[in-house]
């Protein structure tokens, strides 16, 4: 426990010096940690390998086994992402906003570096490698925590990314692996030293960290999505952005969960959308009046229409309006990305206004919400919160503000008391 | 309870048509409040009256009686503040980027309200008027808790601000009064309707807010401030703001708590510093090494440099080099506002890049770390935590923002095979 808290406290105070660190500096290190994971493939896949056999001897399912393995064509995966976020501009130091106050009382507002982010992470060691780049790139110092399962991986990847790092001029403490449960716990009490913690992994797992820690989380933790297909809608159009939502890749955060259609279109919409969804093999689970229209519909419950399925299986309703698309949407979904499909302005810009989500669509597929798609370049995550960061989640999104203020000796006094007056220009 | 829980649903529930509403709408709800409460002076004044005797009955200490005051001047001060709120920019609806993402594929950035926000305030009616007026300019819905000795005052100005809000169209959970103690323990626990709570009051209470609730919290717990006199200071600028840092208004947050300075123009700095504020009768806690240079010094303990005096005391300490200051502020401090006295610029430049505050300045008053002398126009707080607003908020912090995204049937299935590809176009 000591041990998590001291190393907490050491990249708190390196974090000063390293969100100092001009980004010539925080690029340089980034190209040699390219270089030193490239010089240490077969160490590294020889460590995968060892992690993958332990696996696979501890009969974890296959899928998690999957999702372990780090050969080299993930090495060159990780570092053609490096390189992508060195030519990425630097997301600290930008001027927000410059005013004069009065005379000879300027002040500025720029982004800084939040300061050390905790990321503690399920299987994929790609993870480390993603996140301790994009933290370095964003000035800040990071604590890492992977799976157990991949330990032997994750090891490696953070001694070279470390040594590179420090021979690089970064602080001792940009970089911090702990490995144990343990540990973990001891790291969500370290409130003092860790500014924000990034959970990457399943709903259970966010959840708890958001129930066993006082430090700020940013994440999802539910991503039920909604498309909406309005009395206005074209039909071919509307079959298709409903597949891709589904089966482009289920077990996505961004997938569509339920379709809402409107009753004067579930004549239409319905026998087709029922033919591409088997041809497809998703499960419908729908309500009595989506039954009476198609065949082969399981019979959905309230426990429906919360749940992130993550599968071949959609959820659909007949509403008989909009206004109960929007209700339904705003009670049951998870403030993620929710779709309307027309060709009605009207309805489509209620629609994007009423709906509480990080994203609002019109007729377009929901799997479009990533940073990556977005041009954010590279993506922290996707916040379903709406303070800070929401939605998909870029650099800036590991980055703060100050306020700097440049005086010769002004005092409040004189302002108070009307010797002075404020006059405020803004400064482009 | 459960009337609280019913009262912040209805709030959730309306806020989505509060948010859509357009700031004319919003803008003249506020210019018929300002009415409203001018023509219930009497009325307000009468049951501020019933509450003061109230309060002197009870043995309130008389600051607190004072704060409890709400003449006909305060009236004017309120509605003169609501004026100029209307003047204000429209924070929501606000275009932070726009791209396209591919042919007919088009991505906004847009500002939206928060949401609900939930307001807990001591004492000031004051407070009651201004925040509900900022969450309704922001388009938030607010649900409001003031201090019990101000029951009769909060009632009066919840119920003209309502009726005159309702009348000009806004839903009628656009604001919501709750008044006693329990139902303020329901509204911590009512995470799924309050998007976040504002805590107005001393450090306890709102450290008790923050520990009480899953709901994410603004605003700032401490407001240990810093002067550090370089070596390369003009003294002759040093003792003046010093000065006013401190007792232009000791109780507020931002006043100085701890000089430090450095060992080199302690000898000069020192005595025209303990004049000065022995003359204002400001208590100085010092070390040995300051007990050394002047008379008259209390022995400063490690308890002091954590303390929050609100009061005309401030601790001194000689520091060896501007290193130990920056650790010291960085250690101590509450990342409030800190300030450097010196001519020379890479010792400015390097204590505003290390030292970890929301406000980091030079040659000048800490006093000015407030929303309106910073240009901001109204102020919701002053936030000392790093996400979402830092140092003092205005309306922005009230607001969070969309991505909407439009297609005319774009599926992500066609960009993952290469039929098709992003090119990223950002349009002014």
């Amino acid at each position: 426990m000591d041990n998590v808290q001291q190393a907490a406290a050491n990249a708190k105070r390196d974090s000063f010096y390293l969100a100092a660190l001009g980004a010539e500096v925080r690029n340089r290190a980034l190209g040699r940690i390219i270089s030193a994971l490239d010089a240490a493939r077969d160490d590294i896949v020889s460590a995968n390998t060892q992690d993958l056999d332990a696996a696979r001897a501890d009969g974890l399912p296959e899928p998690i086994v999957k999702r372990l393995k780090f050969d080299g064509g993930k090495i060159d995966d990780v570092t053609a992402g490096i390189r992508e976020l060195i030519a990425l501009p630097d997301p600290v130091g930008k001027r927000l906003a410059k005013r004069q106050l009065d005379e000879g009382l300027i002040l500025e507002q720029v982004t800084c570096p939040i300061g050390v982010v905790g990321v503690i992470f399920e299987s994929r060691p790609d993870a480390l490698v993603q996140i301790a780049s994009l933290c370095l790139k964003s000035g800040n110092c990071a604590v890492l925590k992977g799976g157990s399962e991949a330990r032997l991986t994750n090891r490696i990847l953070y001694e070279k990314i470390h040594a590179a790092g420090t021979e690089s001029g970064l602080p001792d403490g940009f970089l911090t692996l702990i490995e144990s449960r343990e540990e973990t716990a001891a790291l969500l009490g370290c409130h003092e030293s860790i500014d924000l913690i990034i959970p990457r992994g399943s709903n259970a797992f966010v959840r708890y960290i958001m129930d066993n820690s006082e430090i700020p989380v940013m994440g999802h933790a539910d991503g039920v999505c909604h498309v909406y297909v309005d009395k206005g809608a074209d039909i071919a159009m509307a079959v298709p952005v409903i597949r891709d939502s589904k089966v482009q890749y289920a077990a996505a955060c961004n997938a569509v969960e339920t379709v809402l259609v409107h009753a004067d279109v579930a004549e239409a919409l319905l026998p087709p959308l029922g033919r591409e969804l088997k041809e497809r093999e998703v499960v419908i689970r729908g309500t009595e009046r989506v039954a009476e229209i198609i065949a082969g519909v399981d019979a959905a419950t309230s426990d429906d229409w919360t749940a992130e399925y993550l599968d071949f299986i959609v959820s659909v309703k007949v509403v008989d309006d909009m206004a109960e698309a929007i209700d339904h949407i705003n009670t049951y979904g998870s403030h993620h990305t929710d779709c309307i499909v027309t060709e009605d302005d009207e309805a489509a810009e209620t629609f994007m206004q009423l709906v509480d989500s990080a994203g609002v669509y019109r007729n377009c597929s929901t799997r479009f919400a990533d940073g990556f798609r977005y041009g954010l370049g590279a993506e922290v995550g996707i916040s379903t919160g709406k303070l800070h960061a929401r939605g998909p989640v870029g650099l800036d999104g590991l980055t703060t503000y100050k306020y700097r203020l440049y005086g010769d000796g002004q005092i409040v006094e004189d302002y108070a008391e009307g010797r002075r007056a404020f006059h405020f220009i803004d400064i482009k």
